[in-house]
Parts: C-alpha cells; structure tokens; sequence
C-alpha cells in the first residue's frame, strides 16, 4: 500500500536530449512493490516539450491539468482536462505545451522497458 | 494511438457479488493495443462500494473527483481527488463512498492477471 497525493511527489527535470521544461516524478513503481507497471506524473511548462522518440512498449495517459499537443505518427492531438490516451508501441510521438499554463498528466509504462 | 474523454467510455455496472452502485469503464486496453496494462474508471455513487477481496496482481489509483475509503488490509485511507494510490498484490482492499457526491477514479491492472 501506499497512498500519495500527485502534488506532493517528488519530481526531477527530465534532461533527456530533446527535452524542455519538464519534470518527470515516479508516483508508483517497482521500488514501491509494483510488479507489472509504473505511474509518472509530468508536468510541462508552456512551451516545454519532451523528446520526440519511439520505443517498444505503451504510454497511458491522464490528463490532470492544462493542455497541450500529442504529436503521434505525425499527427497532432489537443489533449485536455479529463483526456486519456494511448500511444502504442513503436509510434513516434512527443509532448509539446503550446498554452499558457503548467500541463499536468500521468503516463504510465511497463516496468520491462525492452 | 487512441484519445477518449473518460467521461465519454462505456460504462457498464460491476456485478460481482459484493459491489453495489459501482461501474467501471475499460478505457484502455489490450484490445486497443496496448500489450501490459490497461486503464479503467471507477465511479462509485454515494453509499456504493467494490467488493472486499485480494488478487495476485497490484492497482494503481488516481482519483478524478470526489472522495471515499479505500480499505486494505484492515486499515482505511481517505482518498480525494488527485491521491494516487498503490494497492499491492495480495492486499485485501475494499473502495467504498462514504460520501455524498459520485466518487471517480482510474484503476490500472496488468493484462495478464493470474
């Protein structure tokens, strides 16, 4: 069991090349006794964007907070308050805050990252 | 690549013996494409709950809106909106809304779950 409040864990930059005013905090993973999957909390500044980049494995996606643009296989999606979505393995994809405001969301991965 | 509002997936009612006022909603999963985990929302009415059982595979919770208990192994946690939350595999756990507005949240389980 562990119980945490989204605001309150800890978050770092992510200094991947790429990336631009983000922060990525592990919220629950391996480290906490989760044996299949990991939840991570980004948070976005306006005009902050992450790699763009494919891997192997999904993202799952919730949007706490703010707005902003899912670029998947070329195409863009405006992800809002509410929006989930799935970017499916091999799809090349970035996140990209063209607001004014922090975009918040969860994404989750595998802990087999293959 | 899929996008969907939460409030916009098909809900259906959670029947098992020992749930009452509770639907969940699969808004992710491995029939979109997603090979691990897939994502569900929860929305308990006030006065409804999940049945009180154990499993060999973890949830992973953030709650939307609203508030209600999540009790695992014994103990009973508040959980509002923006807690996230691990259930660990094993852990007997029970959500239940003790309160008066329609409780939400995503719960996360691995595809394969044995």
């Amino acid at each position: 069991m562990k119980l945490v409040n989204y605001r309150e864990v800890k978050s770092e930059p992510v200094t991947e090349e790429g990336a631009k005013g983000t922060t990525i905090a592990w919220a629950l993973s391996e480290k906490d006794g989760a044996p299949n999957f990991s939840m991570r909390i980004f948070k976005v500044q306006p005009g902050g964007y992450t790699p763009l980049h494919s891997h192997s494995w999904e993202h799952e996606i919730f949007v706490i907070a703010g707005e902003g643009i899912l670029s998947d296989e070329g195409e863009e999606y405006r992800l809002r308050a509410g929006d989930i979505a799935l970017v499916s393995p091999q799809e090349e994809h970035q996140f990209r805050n063209d607001g004014n405001q922090i975009w918040e969301f969860i994404c989750l991965v595998p802990n087999e990252r293959r």
